[in-house]
């Protein structure tokens, strides 16, 4: 089960009622944040979570509202007493702007380890199986999808045919190769073919392109920014690399996504849900993000 | 006249209901703002104020919660297409720390000069007379004073005794000296005794100090940080380098100040005036300060 909430919905400046865009993730003990704008520490505060637990944080790109909150939360996250080590995710430089912003933190009793990226890849942390890959802005920007992983089902009785001893069951189960004197078990002996996971791909700032749509395939929820609802402002989108709610929807339709939540409005956006009749007409299974929205992601049944 | 409106009144992290502390004060066409923690620009909009007429920025110390907010304001002080340039007070160093956290806002359409504190020092800009003066925290933290002068009574008999053509007058007024062929008026010629001013003393962070109290002398407004307002955490006070409410006021009562305003609360203190009762016992013009509190300072009455 991933807890998925959208912290904020805002783009460009944090408004006295709309936080600045970022989610929060929690699986399995670990939360993972994605950008952190100015706020982002109170936004985590303000729906009732923690910020204690962040082991991951994955930064867009290197705009004020996605990255300025940073210093801020590390230093709080001090203050609560964080000993483990944070790692950050973002474009080549991370490491660079993330010290220099840490001019008001230069002490923490953490470690942080980077991973800068120079393009598109994918890698693996706290269980988590992250894609990042290029998105369409007016600088180096990254989309991620998060994927959770789910093994096959454990045949027990192909587990007993092989004579493989109780003890070895769980481990096997959990995915890990064990040996036992001169014999040696792997889980595709006993494991199913890999049943379907959970898929949550997340992309702000963008002008809307097939990739993302190829990139965000079959999610379970795709979260995507959509900085204006009025047609009059489609012009703005094109000029500062946004999206329109509408392109954001045709994203979604193309992506065959189970659910999208529009986000990163305009500032000068009062009401994204009067526009939501329209943009339903394209993709029906739209909702506007509202700051603190949650949902848990689960696997399906058996 | 001088508009002055306290931001915010939390202190150490931002706070879902409580703004950092931070003061905004409006004088003749000119702002100028004490302090910019992480959303101070928030709480300007939310206080129904505006960034942009900001032409004067000082900066207490260099704590996350006192500066860390600075770049997203001149990001959005650049958005609302300020032109002005704008001077930013604080210690040494404070250019290279606004230059570093400039690393997201590296471009703006307006110049920032800046003033470098080396000690005490008395200097006017837009109009305000600024005293800075060190205080006693865990790092190099100066306080201000604000002094707005009033020139004395204008004199007309005395001008018209001397023979000052009615065209000088005005200038005089205002302070300034005129020549009119070989002829030199200066405004002591027509000016009675300089009048009482405005002067408002901001201290935030430090331990009390008969300094503070001895530069806060007869303000007509003393905003003084009281970190806590519980006894129990009197040792608190003392190893962080922080006031309680009472040690506050007392230096209000030593100062001789009009009123003071408590802000700069411990993230822990839920209801501040709880504790006001007890502090009144000591300066009985204390008022707590809240996010948005606003008054005028006017001259005297003549």
């Amino acid at each position: 089960m991933l807890d998925v909430c959208l912290l904020g919905t805002g783009g460009m400046m944090p408004m006295p009622n709309r936080y600045l865009t970022s989610l929060l993730c929690r699986y399995n003990g670990s939360s993972l944040l994605i950008d952190c704008g100015e706020g982002t520490q109170v936004a985590i505060r303000k729906a009732g979570l923690s910020m204690n637990p962040i082991d991951t944080i994955l930064i867009t790109h290197f705009h004020g509202d996605h990255i300025s909150g940073i210093a801020g939360l590390l230093l709080s996250m001090s203050n609560a007493d964080r000993k483990d080590p944070v790692t950050i995710v973002g474009p080549k430089g991370i490491e660079k702007v993330v010290n220099c912003l840490r001019v008001i933190a230069p002490e923490l009793p953490f470690k942080i380890d980077y991973i800068e990226l120079e393009g598109d890849c994918e890698f693996t942390l706290k269980g988590y199986r992250i894609k990042a890959f290029k998105v369409f802005h007016n600088v180096t920007c990254y989309a991620y999808t998060i994927n959770i992983d789910r093994a096959g089902r454990f045949d027990a009785e192909r587990a007993k045919e092989q004579g493989i001893p109780l003890k070895m069951w769980s481990l096997l189960q959990k995915g890990e190769t064990v040996t036992d004197g001169d014999k040696t078990y792997t889980p595709d002996m006993v494991l199913g073919p890999a049943r379907k996971g959970i898929k949550l791909t997340y992309c702000t700032d963008s002008r809307p392109n097939d990739k993302i749509a190829a990139e965000a395939k079959d999610a379970d929820l795709f979260i995507c920014e959509g900085m204006y609802g009025d047609h009059e402002d489609d012009h703005k989108a094109k000029e500062k690399k946004h999206m329109t709610f509408y392109e954001a929807a045709s994203l979604a339709k193309k992506a065959g996504v189970a659910k999208m939540w529009l986000t990163h409005y305009s500032p000068s956006m009062f009401k994204p849900a009067e526009y939501l009749d329209a943009v339903r007409e394209i993709f029906p299974e739209t909702e506007t993000g509202k700051d603190g929205k949650m949902t848990e992601l689960m696997f399906e049944e058996d």
